[in-house]
């Protein structure tokens, strides 16, 4: 049976990258040796780093004065990069899910970290808008997209904080929905996140950080915290992760061939629009972001009130035509359809279809 | 043409490791999805996790008190981690090589960090032994495998460190000759490394920890690089590097099927014999690392000092016969063949074939 993958992340990448991958692992570009064995030293993997540095610059349209890092140790390690390369007294936080209180917090180890609005007693289910940006804070963070609870930064409110931050450093995780529609790179000091979303298997995050906001802190930096020494190695001071750089690699050439970060905005559009169409006209389910406030990325939906005994029954219905990964965070409950850049319409639409052929049968 | 991989790392992987990995990355076990996309919360991929830290202490023996971590990052996260949760005010370095001064010179970022003996000036071709370690160290610090100079600590010389480090917590670097020979773990506070050499492809690191040691210093420690956090995390606080555990649980499985660290130390015991006998005999070349100190993991090799206009065309033979990575580090020179745990007897056969019969040829 063809499965639907809707994992949170890990999560689906194009299947013509993962068959690729398959032939890398054995036998890396007619070299006659794996992907897993080669030596990031060797004269051939050089242009696999090149490429995916060049390749992710193309498609986000980055600006002179900026570098793309691929580096080891996941989103959450940048939680503490940004502070250590950052901050030297203060920095403010817009606090819109779990993983942007946990950037918030490791801030707080370095000085004052200013949390400037949450919407945390809602349980995240809209990003805030009444704040101001502290014009002392070295920069101010956010997270565009909110994995568990659906929520993404719209277009509007991203101009909104594009003028709201004023003059301070902008940096954002971009783990969830990085290349799934364009961004203004200009705006910002660090775009990072962690890969295993739009663009690689777990293991690899990317960095996009503008050179000049570097090296203005007075605390000393670990070497490997320190982007500079990322930069000054062009992403291989150290062994980096190989195979996921080059997966990386093979889904940004996907990308340009589909026609860019803004054809696949307008399919991600469509896949969403068809999704939370069906949940808003859905007799059993009901969308928990705020409408102005929903992820293209992220559908979550539960069960209204009167119907919430069907919660397993609905998921083992799901299971058995293959969609994968539906089951919504804990801390959310109900379902959730992660609709990255890889899925296609026609697997919007099977679920779509197994949500009506579900709500007839009930 | 058969290759052989004699690369320092990432490096050679058993074969029948990478014909799995490559199965896994088309079809994770049956289960319809690539392990390039699948939840490391889904619940096939716990076992895989848990299998590789059950192998790993079971391989290496590892006792009751411990705990095994699999993280990103590399290594090189490792020379920063280490001082983070174990050093109050001072630490001690047994400096053998580029490796062991970077995680040096990280620990002086921490404090008192004081260099016991060095074989800098004579390129560290041989492990120093007339030193003392600090009783007032919060730990001591050896890298037991030198991959750029092909030095290792032998047993004989871990011994005497095992007397003369007294109280002392004894921390090792054991990225290149891990699961290479039986070790006394219950020796150690730490045992850490990069993977890439015995055990999986590039992207994750393995740390062996002794629980009672942590959570003794005063000060703060970003979430990341607390050991705690990864230890409570069961090494998923945050999404690990899939493929790559994937593939040291392989290689694990390997290894036990292949009967153990004290039968793959048979073999390669057996490989650095043949070696070296074979360039102990050469008229062209030499061994770079004192004898005692040589390592059977890493075999470096010069041309002698009459024959060194033949260094191009040696490495073009060899590149003929299917030899791979064996050009030395910069820093040595020459030659450098890594013949870890996956390199079989028949490839350095091959290698001490190639050269015999350049011998005769020149």
């Amino acid at each position: 049976m063809k499965q639907y993958n809707f994992n949170a992340g890990p999560s689906i990448l194009p299947a013509e990258v993962i068959r690729k991958t398959a032939e890398a692992v054995l036998d890396f570009e007619g070299h006659g040796l794996s992907v897993l064995e080669i030596s990031h030293r060797a004269k051939y993997f050089q242009p696999v780093m090149d490429e995916a540095e060049q390749l992710m610059k193309e498609l986000l349209g980055v600006p002179e004065g900026y570098r793309v890092l691929f580096l080891g140790g996941g989103a959450s390690l940048q939680f503490c990069m940004v502070p250590y390369n950052l901050m030297e007294k203060k920095s403010a936080y817009l606090n819109t899910g779990v993983w942007a209180k946990k950037a918030l917090k490791e801030a707080k180890g370095f000085g004052e970290a200013v949390e400037v609005a949450t919407s945390a007693d809602a349980n995240y289910t809209f990003i805030p808008t009444d704040y101001e940006v502290p014009q002392d804070a070295d920069y101010f963070h956010i997270t565009t997209n909110n994995t568990i609870y659906g929520t993404e930064l719209s277009d509007a409110k991203l101009a909104d904080i594009y003028k709201k931050k004023g003059n301070v450093t902008l940096v954002a995780d971009m783990s969830s929905d990085i290349l799934s529609r364009p961004v203004d790179v200009s705006q910002y000091g660090i775009i990072y996140g962690g890969a295993q979303k739009n663009l690689a298997p777990a293991g690899v995050a990317f960095v996009i950080v503008r050179e000049d906001i570097l090296g203005k802190v007075s605390r000393h930096i670990p070497t490997m915290l320190d982007y500079r020494t990322h930069i000054e190695g062009g992403s291989m001071f150290n062994t980096p992760p190989v195979l996921p750089v080059y997966t990386a690699m093979l889904t940004l050439r996907w990308l340009k061939e589909f026609g860019g970060v803004a054809a696949i905005e307008k399919r991600n559009i469509e896949k969403a629009g068809l999704l939370y169409n069906c949940i808003d006209h859905s007799r059993l389910f009901v969308g928990t972001a705020r409408e102005e406030d929903r992820s293209r990325m992220n559908v979550c939906f539960v069960l209204k009130p009167e119907y919430q005994e069907l919660q397993d029954d609905f998921f083992k219905f799901a299971s058995e035509r293959g969609m994968v990964g539906i089951k919504g965070h804990r801390s959310v409950g109900g379902f959730r359809a992660s609709i990255y850049n890889a899925m296609d319409v026609e697997g919007v639409k099977a679920l779509v279809d197994c949500i009506h052929d579900y709500e007839k049968k009930i």
